[in-house]
């Protein structure tokens, strides 16, 4: 973690992590990783406990004209869960804590509460408990409890990886910006399939189990993909290529279709759009699962690179940062 | 839990725990006790694991011009760990899920978390990770996880057990009512109590591990004397009277003091004043430890009841509702 350096009047994301991670930099008894991962990893006895929390704010990471409650309650509970399937873990329970706006009435809270509970059926992993308060706005955090054996991080990444996909990227950017552009009404596969990464994502749970003894670093991308990419090359201190004629090789039809729709470039969704809940990974050749797809490869050195089909190459940027925004 | 009844138009707290409990009421593997105490209990192996979130929102739980940062970062912590303290486990590690607003600096980060890690320390309970969001209002979430052998639980009172206090109630009331009438100026003894009691709560966590196989039910006081004792007296299936006599001579000179000043009486800020955390306790009358003084009985019945120094006595109610205010 670094350390040093005057604070900006202006607070962005990654100063606030900053600061949050140097006054917490939790060591002691039975803390095996602290705050900078996926999720915190604590030894008990012969377990490892996975420790993680998320929280979704509206007019931050939702506005409930876009989105039904109950979408805003699975995806929510999905984006936390999805931490767990990046470390590897198995869920064991989940608390939700929720900030409820004045006026929301039972009926809302019950629509909310049944978005939670699918979730929580689909990951195995039930609401124990939580906390309702009032506040100005609707906001969900949902803290979640796994276990794993032997947790998969962001710092494991070596010189000669290959970096795998699992999982799609770009459709849950291009849902949103279909409802942001009021093209959601389409009835459309491709359409169907956006709307549906954005408010119905899944945390890879399984791939995630199945990823344990083989992936030496994993993430789930839930800022963009390059963003979460040099996540992995900052934590594993390599540099991690992300090759453009890979990556275009494994998006979906689906997103080059409402690309040309929304006059983006797919590329540019599959890179900077979060909230898909994809796995990145990085593991070696032959040991590459047959649900993952190839997409680039580790090197020495530092940082995340983009590999153009020119052959060029340019630092890997962007991302989603709900703070600027 | 309760079930059925027309949801209100008009949501208040007890009707939103009511609707929450019912969606997620919670069973499943290792799942010992769910959503109604003050945590929940899962068992991992020969652990038991106690997890419990806690929620503070600015407006609606504090005002940042009455409290400082710091307070604001260490009264969060202390409230949720409490919890712990009144399940009798042990501190294991506690995420913080902060919403910032438009404008929070980094130095006001830091002062937020130099609160939280102070109170981190003292309940040698690290926070190993988190997570941080652009919020309208500034929201601390704390969710805290805990080991115990054996956790002392809302639900075990008994006709014939005592009504044991321990800590002090309504000090914080007392605080807060100083702070909104412009008396927090004062420099004599009685005042800075109050205002410490407000600002800087303790978690009674000694106390908590202590009274395990001693005490028979736990909770601790975050919403009222009233309201918890009405909690313990609800899952226990048994009548809880708090007398008169017995609480009047348990209560602190410097509550005395204060109430006069206010206008208020004791009784009162005792009754249905929150966030003291102290605990409310029964147990047999011959086990009662020394720290914990008497203030009551259990009998066969139903409900919390108040009995006055006269012999009368009527139903008790009261206790803060945030939702309301």
């Amino acid at each position: 973690m670094s350390r040093g350096g005057r604070v900006p009047r202006r607070l962005d994301e990654s100063e606030a992590v900053r600061l949050f991670a140097r006054a917490f930099s939790a060591r002691g008894r039975g803390i095996e990783l602290g705050i900078g991962d996926d999720a915190a990893v604590l030894s008990l006895g012969r377990e490892r406990l996975v420790f993680t929390v998320d929280a979704q704010v509206e007019k931050t990471h939702f506005e409930r004209a876009w989105v039904a409650l109950e979408d805003i309650g699975f995806r929510s509970f999905q984006a936390a869960v999805s931490d767990l399937a990046a470390m590897g873990a198995r869920p064991l329970a989940a608390l939700s804590a929720l900030n409820l706006p004045r006026g929301f009435s039972g009926r809302e809270l019950e629509r909310l509460a049944a978005g939670q509970a699918e979730a929580a059926r689909a990951c195995r992993c039930p609401i124990v408990g939580g906390n309702v308060a009032r506040g100005p706005v609707l906001s969900v955090t949902t803290s979640v409890l796994g276990t794993a054996r032997r947790p998969l991080t962001r710092s494991g990444a070596r010189p000669g990886d290959e970096v795998w996909l699992i999982g799609d990227v770009g459709l849950a950017a291009a849902g949103l910006a279909l409802f942001q552009s009021g093209g959601a009404q389409a009835r459309d596969r491709a359409t169907v399939r956006a709307l549906s990464a954005f408010r119905r994502p899944r945390a890879l749970l399984a791939r995630g189990t199945a990823l344990v003894g083989v992936a030496h670093a994993a993430i789930d991308v839930s800022d963009g993909l390059a963003l979460d990419a040099g996540r992995i090359a900052r934590a594993s201190a390599c540099r991690v290529v992300l090759e453009e004629r890979a990556l275009a090789r494994a998006l979906p039809a689906a997103l080059l279709t409402l690309a040309a729709r929304l006059g983006r470039r797919p590329l540019d969704l599959a890179l900077t759009g979060g909230e898909d809940y994809a796995l990145v990974v990085t593991g070696a050749a032959g040991q590459r699962p047959r649900f993952a797809r190839r997409i680039g490869r580790c090197e020495k050195g530092r940082g995340g690179v983009w590999e153009c089909t020119d052959g060029s190459s340019r630092p890997l940027a962007g991302g989603f940062d709900h703070f600027a925004s």
